[in-house]
């Protein structure tokens, strides 16, 4: 569920655009006033009030953003402004740049999408970049990594409610046996991982958990430092349980030294009107901290007042 | 460009719909009369058919024509009634189910489509079988084929004008070096042909004639009993010249001891609204005998009489 706390009555969208015009003009930005609208209205909205700017003003809203707003208060707006597609393109297309074997961005896109949100994205990629996200992603990425992002970002997965139960369990035989043999990239597992149904996955991992004892996951955590290892347990996390991955994503960025702002701003502007609510409910849970108080305390200024929005609070 | 013969006034949807109900009932089926609509109507105006069949008598009517035709005639009506996409999803379904490595029509459908209308195959399989057509391929199909046909089968390609010059040379070199190292199957061969765009591909293609002093299908030839080598002949035809690879498809079925009355059928009813006619004229070049005559003489009866009505001539 959104987080998003949006106004009983809402200005029109040309109201709201003027208002952000205003709030570029004069002396210096009035980032207060763009928080207040654009931090309170859904996709919907947002996407509305772009297209009011551009007829008004006869500039992308998101030009107007750059040029008055800087840093994490920057990226975070624009992210926000985005509709979901372009900006899973756009998150796509800054971690297939900097690609390191310990970035989640593409994983968690190709995972916790929708079939139909993920191809989306795709589609979205290839207009603004004129090239496809696979034809980036293989020649940007490496090794073992490849072999499973560029399935994973490819997927069309059913999202019926038909499993096979005799097919999960030999599936989930299958797994073990190559976990066993510590072949971690042998392509049954990234057949199995890329191809079937996120269900057919819950319900190979439960006859995985129920015939060898323990939860694949336990299984995938034999050298922690592996960061394909690691990257499997992301992806299974991202099938079965997203909120929770979601949670635990935010929960080490903020407790590094030095906040990981960029993924918190990717889970906070992606899950926002999806299941924020959830993620923040478990990371209360698992912290005995408010989301929003934990937030606060790791960041600063314009920055924090749009989490905090966003998180559904009133950024006082 | 289509072959289609489509009668200046064509009945309403209905009107078309009872006839072809009328040609189901009564003693034998009126195969003529089936004929007589189905090949001489667009595809906009059989899916109105369908959908007036369907409103009318409460029944698909691919069910109707499954009950009344037989063999060879009945395969070439049902694919030619559905929409592409379905038609793609069916063609692939049964190419998956019975996968050998010298079947062209998961290439022929992988390389010839536009991305969208591979993606709408993709979607409509998925609705159809409640499985994607990766899960299904990874599944059946094996080795190095495997390796190339679920990435050319889920790619979604750029599809703009932008070519890249220096790109195209050292992808031509890549390739050089892979095919001289007898490599086939090496990674960059995979990546290069199942991510890059059709005109990047034919930019890198020429690079390596200019480069090397001939086509790279000259360097596919090394071995031209092997089925994989010449799976990525096919390959590369089907994006340069996908009318010559067709020319060249319904050739070797007709010229086989037995007719490939699949594959004829398949390229028929595909292309007919496609390219068709430029397909006719370049088997007239190669084999001085119109494709009408020689289809005429390969096939027989109702089977016979419709694929002419596909290639625009008047079945007598």
């Amino acid at each position: 569920m959104s987080t998003l706390l949006i106004p009983s009555h809402v200005p029109s969208a040309s109201e709201d655009a003027e208002q952000l015009r205003k709030a570029f003009t004069g002396w210096g930005t009035n980032e207060k006033l763009i928080i207040s609208i654009l931090g309170y209205r859904s996709s919907e909205q947002r996407r509305k009030i772009r297209q009011a700017y551009s007829d008004l003003f006869g500039e992308d809203l998101l030009k107007g953003l750059e040029k008055e707003l800087t840093r994490d208060f920057e990226k975070a707006v624009l992210l926000w402004v985005l509709d979901p597609a372009e900006r899973d393109a756009v998150l796509v297309y800054d971690s297939v740049r900097k690609w390191s074997s310990t970035n989640r961005a593409l994983l968690e896109i190709a995972c916790t999408r929708s079939s139909e949100e993920l191809f989306a994205a795709r589609r979205a990629y290839l207009v603004r970049y004129k090239r496809s996200i696979e034809e980036d992603v293989a020649v940007h990425s490496k090794g073992d990594f490849k072999k499973l992002l560029v399935p994973l970002l490819t997927a069309y997965r059913y999202e019926g409610p038909e499993v096979n139960r005799t097919l999960a369990k030999s599936e989930a035989k299958l797994l073990h046996e190559k976990i066993e043999e510590k072949a971690y990239a042998d392509e049954e597992i990234i057949r199995i991982l890329t191809t079937r149904s996120k269900l057919q996955l819950e319900a190979t991992f439960n006859a995985y958990n129920n015939e060898f004892g323990h939860p694949i996951n336990k299984d995938l955590k034999s050298d922690p430092k592996d960061d394909f290892l690691s990257a499997l347990r992301s992806v299974t996390k991202c099938f079965t349980f997203p909120q929770k991955y979601f949670e635990k994503t935010i929960r080490l960025s903020i407790n590094k030294i030095g906040t990981d702002e960029e993924a918190v701003t990717r889970v906070i502007t992606t899950r926002a009107e999806v299941d924020l609510k959830t993620i923040k409910e478990l990371f209360y849970k698992r912290n005995s901290v408010p989301l929003t108080r934990a937030i606060k305390k790791d960041t600063t200024g314009d920055y924090e007042d749009f989490l905090v929005a966003l998180l559904g609070e009133e950024s006082a």
